[in-house]
């Protein structure tokens, strides 16, 4: 056992292309930012994973690194342990922040930087044990609960192109209005396969945004689907659309801001609330259960929740208290998604179709190149570990890009207002 | 991995001699019984597990092994997704059971029969991971946040001698005067090296067990102290005996009947309630996390949890809801001690000794005899898998004494009407 202690972890920074997708909080950068990590064992084993790009993340992640040093890649508890010494979480509270641009990714909270760490750590490790094992990562989860994980078609209005121009323009087009967005779900769904459907809203008017999922609806007949705000939406603005989408939503994500807000929309409304926003943590999971769980799907995130392992945990709460579960996701790349698809495929109790941002990528760091989706969905790997690797070349590449892209913070305020000097990010703002 | 495939479950029912140990319910018989799980794959890989061994329980896991036949060791999900289509769970819940003779040993209730079949797989089929992965149990749990496991002296009111003296009597005496249990607890202690004393309680009028704690608190000063009456006090009662152990009790363990006795115990009361009667399921889980957590310690048994993995989601559950967490115990031989020290090791929010009837027995079925304690502590075993295995010939002696010892459900109420025919068992009794 000795020989397979950890020896070194490398973090290396990567960005990739990302289009001009339009949220609440503003405008989707041309840079993506991500960060892959690499742990190596005496026996020179290299158990990856990928997590979040940004400095802060980064800064996390070098400050903890040398807590691996020496360790079992079994010993989960003992680098959870260890980690927590090293990085200290902030005093400030996940609610503090919501509300704020930030918001919109739940991994960026600084408060999450513990659990966030842990997570990146952990799946590498959890590769290296599937390596020592024999076993695919789903099998240290407790096997696969199903052969293949189901994910949504997610749409964004969007703009044909990035203001300054920084790459050739997308393929996707502009997408502004109902055919248009109808016309991005065709083209999604005919290359995936998906078998639902999400729409990021909150971006423009909300009867604009309305329109276009009642086309939605129209276009694709028995399709679920799901429209989320981000919490830009007012209590009475939420109550009316959702009175528009009557009989159409699967679920109603995030329309309002806040718990409470949350709560104000659930008292009136009878389509079942999600969030990835104000339900991201134990505290907060706890808040809601005390409320009489007005938020009733927990939209989970491995890279923030502190894990696989943590995540599976989760899933048992939810269904303790009668909540459904599925899957958040930010601009990724395809070792995320084989994580999330191990860990999805381990969750008896995963209730919907899982987010995923992958058809937004058109790069991958991975050997292999793009993974492939089957009627919306991937099989999970039956490989030892996660039963992907890094394609070196598409890692130098992608760390070019990093170097040279200039981006080390998201900021979708500061790009909208490149576009939009008006543009106050003020939420919520409709 | 095939090579690995589950292909035969053998149950082997036992029976040990039990001392004659009083409690609400009445008094232990002498023989407990519990059956030992065999798991053997196509490659000859044998994982083992402990568990309960009354006729239902036998039936139960007799009826559920099938499913496992083909299964790989890791598909864990699978094992439990078919366990719960072969064994259908009663519509009666927990609590319906409560009050009742059985409420003393939660896993006896039929409500938990699917959590009890999967747990008794769930053990064996993570020793068979832990063999073929080379990694002992308490790593694919996360690796050890303990090296050993502290338990607490486990003190008993008792008679010196079964009433049908079915063997020679016990060596520990007879134990009913604060004196007599002050020795019974500086034996034990001597022995084991426990540093913290739980005692079992609701067999003698209240006044006299308090003195008997309150000497305890004497001759042992510093040691953590509870009492467990298992529900046989009444509200009234169970809030004038806390106040005659004011400042010496670490936490007060079922004292009234049912979470709404214990409600109306906490709100009166600053001592902690602890509980294995009041929540044990999700489903109360819940309700007393509705109720404001009343109860503030869950005394969990992996036995009729659903296992190994489930205890741990358990730990998260009472981090979040801020409840403290540690293990009950039946009559157990040295498999399940041994499972429960790898589970302990692994959850980092264990707040409290472990309780365990360990002492009481004096036979053994695993290989090398009686598990050593150091100072009240057991040490994880690091060898791959439970790192125990089956003394044959221990098996079969104690088989023999199932076949022969007549019992085939534990009975403690009808085994205190030999010795007092006009003993009701009705709860609670003070």
């Amino acid at each position: 056992m000795s020989s397979h202690a950890i020896r070194h972890v490398r973090v290396t920074p990567i960005a990739f292309r990302d289009p001009p997708l339009l949220n609440a909080a503003g405008i989707h950068e041309p840079w993506a930012l991500r960060s892959i990590i690499e742990i190596e064992t005496d026996s020179g084993l290299v158990g990856i994973n990928e997590s979040y790009g940004d400095l802060p993340m980064l800064e996390s992640l070098a400050r903890a690194a040398p807590a691996l040093a020496g360790l079992s890649p079994w010993a989960l508890n003992d680098m959870e342990t260890r980690v927590a010494a090293l990085v200290t979480p902030p005093a400030q509270t996940a609610s503090e922040f919501l509300g704020q641009q930030v918001s919109l990714a739940p991994g960026t909270h600084v408060s999450k930087t513990m659990a966030k760490v842990i997570s990146a750590f952990e799946v590498a490790m959890l590769d290296l044990q599937g390596q020592m094992a024999g076993a695919p990562v789903v099998d240290l989860l407790g096997g696969a609960a199903r052969a293949s994980v189901p994910f949504s078609a997610y749409l964004f209005f969007k703009y044909a192109e990035h203001i300054d121009k920084p790459y050739a323009p997308d393929p996707w087009g502009e997408a502004l209005t109902p055919e248009q967005l109808v016309a991005q779900a065709r083209r999604m769904i005919g290359e995936y396969g998906f078998q639902s459907i999400k729409l990021k809203a909150g971006a423009l008017p909300p009867a604009q945004e309305a329109a276009a999922l009642l086309a939605l609806a129209q276009a694709f007949p028995g399709a679920p689907l799901r429209i989320d705000p981000n919490g830009n939406w007012s209590v009475a603005t939420s109550l009316a659309i959702v009175e528009q989408l009557r009989g159409v939503l699967e679920y109603y994500e995030d329309p309002a801001p806040g718990l409470d807000g949350m709560a104000a929309v659930a008292r009136a409304c009878e389509v079942p609330l999600a969030t990835n926003m104000v339900v991201t943590d134990l505290a907060e999971f706890r808040r809601n259960a005390e409320m009489g769980c007005p938020v009733k799907i927990v939209l989970s995130d491995h890279h923030y929740w502190g894990g696989l392992r943590a995540t599976q945990r989760l899933s048992l709460m939810c269904q303790t208290f009668g909540l459904g579960l599925s899957m958040h996701s930010n601009s990724h790349l395809g070792v995320s998604l084989t994580a999330m698809t191990h860990l999805a495929a381990s969750v008896p109790h995963l209730s919907y179709a899982c987010d995923t941002h992958y058809p937004w990528q058109d790069d991958e760091v991975i050997a292999g190149g793009r993974l492939r989706f089957e009627r919306g969905s991937l099989r999970v790997p039956t490989t030892p570990g996660l039963g992907v690797t890094l394609d070196r070349d598409a890692l130098a590449r992608l760390h070019d890009n990093y170097l040279h892209c200039g981006i080390r913070h998201r900021d979708d305020l500061a790009q909208m207002r490149k576009y939009d000097p008006t543009f106050t990010g003020q939420q919520p703002r409709f």
